[in-house]
């Protein structure tokens, strides 16, 4: 197969057509400056999609119920798209946890694409070329995109800032080592699921999060959405229908007043961040051998500061220079 | 009490007088710009201090063992300073771990400092000022400055690369799940502890970490030193004094080869690095009702893409030009 320009990519993909967009979000995963225009141009072309971030520690049977979610999706004749990231060592570069989506049933289904991410380097929770595989199946027509994390901390966070509505997976029973990591992340959700609530302790799951949302711990927006609990058994197909229903009720509450501006000012303006530090970032590599080796060199002897170090860096590039 | 001049904290601060050391440990935990130049000046008089890096699960008794091993540092003659950072909320802000060093038995010795710091916003798992804090305790004449988290993931690969020497505490029994989301970060170990050995489980988890190491598992340069696992019980203070000697050794080994210098570059280059962007967010955070709304406003419309309004306001600020 020839290289195809990634802009000659463009136009099958915002026609929907699987093959170019499964070679766009490669090429935004590899994150090659060749690609830039094309996601530039991909996302001038999408803003449709309801983006939902979905999260939860392993254990939590967070991809069963992602699956089950999309097929009720596709039940209500939407298209969906899944983002699934894995989290890797920063330092073998291999994906630890093997925690992939289960699709089987849904397998051969156009109406519904998922993609398997792994998370790169130390730097950001959510994978590299994430927001942009984002973009590329909103612009190819998905009505749903799904982000789905594996990670804990950071990650979680990060999808509560780049998807429209957060929804936080809780299992019973993983004990109070895991609840005490993830405490940190349930004020992000927007909707909470107790997954597995066959199980004899869930109860107890469910009456913890309403304890909590009682005590007003989140972070939604008082008077615009009232956040929720909702109790599945992914493998006994329950509650997802409810958990959709509140997905779909948190959009429109978005839209209806008004929020959903201010939700799509913050992730731009998070992404505009983003996007000035990765400029950064490629000025920094693009010098490593060259000032920044000087720069270090002089902060091993201790004859300079880090942030006096910083401005005289920044002093030489010219940030903006090159595109 | 009158606000004294940060740089007049200085040589106080050098001298190793405690007062001194709190109130510049504070300010380079508020990180507000009246004590830069403190800092810079604190910064090059640093540089002599071992800088260990302690980091585990909750649950894994690694608060515990900090304490011991800091009474077992004074017992070798040698003053030792503790950062402890708190992981926080992103959106409260407040501490969601309690879990502070319990300090009791070394309280009242001027030998020991300990500092707590909570872990703020939502970008970097170490605590805004944790580096500066560690070159006040260097600088401060303390001779092991210990970094201790109480993070998953991100944060201890941080604190790896801001440590000379990096201790991973596991602890027996804590479960798949634990391991699955700690599995990320067991090959940053110089140092590997199995804390509360006594109990029966302990000896599956050492040979889980040995055979780990075996398969090559490390991020420790061949040749230069070998990764160990060495078995504790703080409650019966076991394995301590073996732990206190394995750390040492380590100190040894990379000033011995000449590997001290590789850590010292690749820890220079990331706060290089880090302190670059922090300038980008402050630049940022400056024009954030100016020029970041009107670029914020293009990406809602879609009219401008996050890179090519990155590239805009990038050209825009002259990053270096206030320092």
């Amino acid at each position: 197969m020839s290289y195809v320009p990634s802009l000659a990519l463009v136009p099958p993909a915002l026609a929907g057509e699987v093959r170019g967009i499964a070679r766009l979000l490669s090429r935004a995963e590899a994150g090659t400056p060749e690609c830039r225009p094309a996601l530039d141009a991909i996302f001038r072309h999408a803003g449709r999609a309801h983006v939902v971030g979905i999260t939860g520690v392993p254990g939590s049977g967070k991809s069963t119920l992602v699956a089950r979610l999309a097929a009720a999706i596709r039940q209500s004749g939407r298209k969906v798209g899944i983002v699934a990231i894995d989290p890797s060592s920063p330092f073998s570069g291999g994906a630890i946890l093997g925690d992939r989506i289960r699709m089987g049933e849904l397998g051969g289904d156009p109406g519904v694409y998922v993609r398997s991410m792994a998370t790169r380097g130390a730097l950001g929770g959510l994978a590299h070329g994430t927001l942009e595989a984002v973009d590329v199946l909103d612009a190819g027509g998905y009505d749903v995109v799904i982000i789905e994390t594996v990670g804990v901390g950071q990650d979680e966070v990060d999808v509560a800032r780049a998807a429209h509505t957060t929804v936080v997976v809780s299992a019973p029973g993983l004990g109070d080592d895991i609840q005490a990591i993830k405490s940190g992340i349930l004020e992000i959700a927007d909707v909470h699921v107790v997954s597995k609530c066959d199980r004899p302790d869930a109860d107890r799951t469910i009456a913890d999060l309403k304890t909590m949302l009682a005590m007003g711990m989140t972070a939604a927006p008082a008077g615009v959405w009232r956040v929720c609990v909702v109790a599945t058994s992914a493998t006994r197909g329950e509650g997802v229908a409810e958990l959709l229903a509140a997905i779909d009720r948190h959009w429109v509450a978005l839209a209806d007043s008004g929020e959903i501006t201010a939700r799509r000012t913050q992730i731009n303006e998070r992404r505009l961040l983003k996007a000035a530090e990765e400029i950064l970032r490629e000025q920094f590599a693009r010098r490593r051998d060259g000032r920044v080796a000087q720069l270090v060199a002089q902060l091993n002897t201790r004859s300079l500061s880090p942030h006096g170090a910083a401005v005289r860096l920044l002093e030489e590039i010219r940030i903006g220079g090159e595109a």
